[in-house]
């Protein structure tokens, strides 16, 4: 079924401990459509950037399938820039550089196509700019899974607590769950997330996996091990593209499918944090794919 | 087969955001052998208490099937007590008071009746004394299971390190884990663990699961996501319990049935934390246990 992710597509200039970038490709949105892109074909963006983004990037969108009618080009404004440097843990950033550019007067456009879809991912950006993208669509969705952040939740609480009831799946990390809803269990934050709203709670808990909660029932995804993390960037956005992008193809909303698309959007992320920004989910192929599934087989299977 | 724990049996004073105890019975040994009561009947202690430790409390392991023949009850002495103040979060602790008492001279003699054992678990305490152990056993056990903790690392590295190549498995937490090999990635921390001697690695993440590492295979065992958790004590003990008794109890070390040990373990620390101290793992039934680990198979389990 077909998909549509709204979100941002911007410029990021990013250091690890492993090295720096110039400006290279990222955004939620980014992320989410290349990682989705693997699954389903029938991948739409809504996004804007500046007469400053190359041809060339866009190119690559497409070459992956994404369907970028929805791509505003805004003549004579700058794409949305955010430079940020990783501590040596890896687990803390700092935002060097903030740039709004075209983001700062975001208003989603959805193209006439775009107007069937199924399966609405909602990529982090401010509340009240995601709920216009359901206002715009003639039908609702099957499924609208909502990112968001700690910057929101702090400055556009009500516009957020408004959006919540809308939407079926939340998506957010340990920390923004705790921050949500004031409950530093995560059984009871993702408790009363679901009071708020969506009826499914994922909560990325980083390097130590995630959560899916969904009526009584709860579903643990562990995270891959790894010897290195080269950079972090991205890997929550990936994670929530294979998500949606296994509903999209499977046009399976279950809970025992969901249970599937976690681990298929936790490969997905064990993939981007091994090369800077979206470099490695831009050249998978399927066959590796179903190799790091295979992995998460090996590394939760066991038998009574 | 026979199950040989050696470690403290002590007095805890408990104060967690949720209440506070006067002294209960604490101590490695004592969770450990406990937690292994539900999986092994042939189930032997090695400890040391003053004459303060009252028999009930001895009456108590024995009904559950532990044979406290290697309990020296040291005359004119007074039992290990340690006292501990948790934070809100419950993931720190504050060491409020230590009497070390006995243990400061703990010399673990093994009763002839023991010297068969195939399993022993090295419950946390000076490495030159768990060392002892290993020299006083006539025959070597057929897997010998190691737990210490980050005083150890500090103080008595060289006896440490002297230890770790006459063990088969090392229980560590993963800030023991890290602080042991001085490598930030659980990945390399194990590797690195494995060429000081031990060929079995896991590490316990407490809230966040476990990782059993072994030659190239790795396996991860979530931790039970719980609302609450009223006490902490005694959790990683009870864990490898679980995990040595279950080894213990089907005479099996191959990697497969070593997941299932962390599974059994991971039940069983999930019980421990339920309430204070000890309480929880004295009284449970074989009924309880087997649902609970029947919520760890639904908890982890996928198809695809």
């Amino acid at each position: 079924m077909s998909l549509l992710t709204v979100g941002s597509v911007a410029f990021d200039a990013l250091e690890t401990p492993f090295g720096k970038t110039d400006k290279i490709i990222g955004g939620a949105a980014t992320y989410i459509t290349l990682s989705a892109s693997y699954f389903t074909k029938d991948n739409n963006l809504v996004a804007v950037v500046g007469d400053d983004f190359p041809q060339s990037m866009i190119n690559d969108l497409n070459q992956h399938g994404i369907n970028t009618e929805g791509l505003e080009i805004r003549q004579g404004e700058k794409t949305f820039f955010w430079s940020g440097k990783y501590h040596d843990d890896m687990n803390t950033r700092d935002t060097v550089e903030v740039q709004l550019n075209v983001m700062e007067h975001f208003d989603p456009i959805i193209p006439d196509a775009y107007q069937d879809c199924q399966y609405l991912m909602l990529g982090n950006t401010a509340p009240a700019i995601q709920q216009k993208v359901i206002e715009r669509l003639t039908n609702r969705p099957k499924l609208i899974v909502l990112d968001t952040m700690n910057l929101w939740i702090d400055i556009a609480n009500a516009d957020l607590m408004n959006l919540l009831k809308l939407v079926d799946v939340l998506v957010v990390n340990d920390e923004e769950a705790r921050q949500l809803t004031r409950q530093p269990s995560l059984v009871k934050a993702a408790a009363k997330i679901k009071e708020m709203g969506p009826q499914t709670v994922i909560i990325k808990k980083g390097e130590h996996g995630a959560l899916l909660f969904q009526n009584d029932q709860v579903f643990f995804a562990p995270a891959l091990p790894l010897a290195e993390v080269f950079d972090p960037t991205g890997a929550g956005d990936t994670f929530a593209g294979g998500f949606i992008g296994h509903l999209a193809k499977t046009d399976d909303i279950s809970f025992d499918n969901m249970k599937r698309a976690i681990i298929y959007g936790s490969a997905m992320a064990s993939f981007c944090v091994e090369k800077f920004g979206a470099e490695r989910i831009m050249n998978l192929t399927d066959e590796e794919i179903k190799s790091r599934v295979d992995e998460f087989v090996k590394l939760s299977a066991f038998g009574l």
